[in-house]
């Protein structure tokens, strides 16, 4: 397993490759003779056949700082990955025996593009019990919600258009824009999330140069990698922006259930009065991520566009695992799993404030922010500190982190790195921050 | 459910929309009083902001003929299905058991972006039992092998790129390419596939004219729609057109394993000697479709790229799914499974072969396919009788197809259809190829 979260993963190390055995899988197919494939090398000039999309893609160099982590003993704040203890299985392994004899063949089968129509009545019925009127045709399922990036980048993105993004900014969104070449545009975000003064500022300068963006892409609640949420004045403000310019905003927002105090300010689905909104859910974070099931929600006319477009990229989201998810719902097991979550979480979060606070530095510049719910937090050090280079010292400590600038789509982003406090132990997270705060003070000299 | 198959499925018929309910999911989140989202249009111009691709994809007028099928007591030939009869539904319950309890905490969390890697060593040992000699480096686990179409499309074509495809092809990949706006050039196909004289020439005319290919696609074996098998001494014609214009050949082959008679000709992949091959495969038609897993093999240059465009996709498929796929594969189920899955789909051919040589009307130009395995037939009826206009007269005989146009990327095949004989019964078959007979006797006059 990786350590740096899913979306910057690299390739675990090779294997040697399979001796031939002598059976075939059906009588009427003669074994194959062929040369070794591994030791046949591309003897065409891949790079003329490469699409420019693609051309333009390229492993970040950030990714190859994972392979110094796979080391034993060492406390890894990198992933995103949630805590496996909360991993409901044997429920889950009770339901899939119920789904197999009840409805296995419909589970087994293909779906619908769009998705389970029960699965997207719960869905849409979860949103009704939090007061948002939604219908069937207001919601579909995709393969987690990084198939909802990637379905917004291919319907709206022609290579050169600019696309806004915060600073800083999921990895994955980031990725998924920069793959039909958007030109992103990175508004910084405080506490209060997503600076709109900022925004405001830079759409007038977009627009007289004619370079007008497709859409806004936000975080709100738990920003990953920020951890801070928008605040309702901003997100207000945001779509008065969106409406002025017109533009479309899409709200990514894995994390708002996982609320361990405070008040939620409406979500901009919710405060969108003129369809201006596309919502991004996952089961990755409120349930768990083995299953790839997310789903998206937004005015008719998009949502139709989105299974058109979801059609040629996998026909249809698993028949099999959206059973599962939907007899998990209606059973009414979500809402105790999302309650058991939160107070895990809680408690990891606030034993890495603890930790914070008793092992860094008390220096001028440094900061990390408080969040309210979620998976990370943000810290910032002092400007003299680049945590790329620190890298190796705090591997060398057996602590990691994701260095800040891979969020960062301005390049910036030195001093800064992500840490995740979901699947560490409050163990781990008191004595990796203890070595974090070694390799900081070892910097600073 | 619908009865075209998952490729050219439409939307379900609307739900009305829900009602409120008076809880919350968490105390934190209070509850919405947005609008009611179905009843809010949108009032931006979307066409304005839709990518170039995506105004370029529209719902095909074959897919609203869909609509005519949902009718009590329709035998559809239409659909793409696997014959749910053979799921083996206790003992994937049995497996997920087993699954959850041994390994839950990584079956439920994330994995990495090219699959796991216990699974894809799995499937280079299932090939090498083949006597192709692959290493886990050659194998990427895709979300069913449409994702493998999208990522070809993805990372070789660029906007009005050349792309050669069969004559008919499978709707899928025809989809795929042209959601990337790809240029289709079709090369018909006879009893023995591709026509690959007609190939050289036509690969002589596009040098001439600078409008090189990126790749070949071809489904060699019992083609959908066809039903036909690329002769071997077509295949290795086609790998050296491939090697002397320096051309990449996407063989997607998802029912080579269901061969009922006959000897298989070697598949591309172990043909080709020079690493030009990229060789698709699925578990949903030799298991089932409902977990959308396949696998894609080729040289490793080409799967690591795959890997990178994949991980902004989706990040990686289900390791749930591929967890219960690979202990399903190590226990030794998978093989007596494709035995099982042959000796039923063999007899369904049997009884359709039969049903057209006893029905069908004795005229010129009436021909039909005899596949050797897989899922498929191709009819081709007289040239005076366009299936697209006598589908609603078949609809109204209770009995359905897919109209031969929509697999003709050059718009032709007004006088064939495909037919499915996996998924309804030999009853079904028998009957249905009977009110299929009159429709087409009615049209004759």
């Amino acid at each position: 397993m990786t350590l740096l979260g899913p979306e910057i993963q690299d390739l675990e190390p090779q294997f040697p490759s399979h001796r031939k055995r002598n059976h075939t899988i059906s009588e009427f197919i003669p074994k194959r003779h062929g040369p070794p494939l591994t030791r046949r090398s591309v003897t065409m000039d891949l790079e003329r056949l490469y699409s420019t999309n693609m051309k333009n893609t390229k492993r970040s160099a950030i990714r190859e700082l994972l392979k110094l982590t796979e080391k034993e003993g060492l406390i890894s704040f990198g992933g995103g990955f949630p805590d496996p203890g909360v991993f409901p299985k044997e429920e889950i392994a009770q339901i899939t025996a119920e789904v197999l004899a009840a409805e296995g063949n419909s589970a087994l089968q293909y779906g619908l593009t769009a998705g389970n129509p029960r699965l997207r009545r719960a869905l849409a019925k979860w949103e009704a019990a939090q007061g948002l009127h939604l219908g069937e045709e207001n919601v579909i399922i995709t393969t987690a919600s990084q198939q909802g990036l990637e379905l917004v980048s291919k319907m709206f993105i022609d290579p050169g258009d600019t696309v806004i993004v915060e600073l800083p900014s999921y990895l994955g969104g980031l990725n998924a824009f920069t793959s039909y070449r958007a030109n992103l545009v990175s508004i910084p975000l405080d506490d209060e999330g997503m600076k709109v003064d900022l925004l405001s500022d830079k759409l007038k300068e977009l627009h007289d140069l004619g370079k007008m963006p497709k859409f806004i892409y936000v975080v709100p609640d738990f920003q990953n990698p920020a951890g801070v949420t928008l605040s309702l004045e901003r997100r207000r403000k945001l779509l008065e922006l969106c409406y002025q310019y017109d533009l479309l905003l899409v709200e990514d927002t894995p994390y708002r259930e996982l609320r361990f105090e405070g008040t939620a300010p409406l979500d901009l689905l919710a405060l969108d009065e003129r369809g201006y909104v596309i919502s991004l859910h996952t089961f990755s974070k409120i349930l768990f991520p083995g299953m790839r099931l997310g789903w998206a929600l937004g005015p008719r006319e998009i949502i139709d566009k989105m299974e058109l477009a979801k059609q040629s990229m996998d026909l249809c989201s698993p028949s099999f695992t959206q059973s599962i998810v939907l007899r998990y719902m209606e059973r009414g097991l979500l809402e105790p799993q999302i309650q058991r979550i939160i107070s895990i979480y809680r408690k990891k979060r606030d034993t890495m404030l603890k930790a914070l606070e008793a092992y860094m530095p008390k220096v001028p510049g440094m900061h990390w922010t408080h969040p309210e719910g979620g998976l990370f937090l943000w810290v910032t050090l002092p400007e003299s500190i680049d945590t790329e280079e620190m890298f190796t010292e705090a591997v060398e400590r057996n602590v990691a982190y994701v260095v800040g600038k891979a969020f960062c789509a301005d390049g910036g982003g030195e001093n800064s790195m992500r840490l995740n406090f979901s699947f560490p132990t409050e163990e781990e997270i008191s004595e990796g921050i203890r070595r974090l705060a070694e390799a900081v003070k070892a910097r600073l000299g």
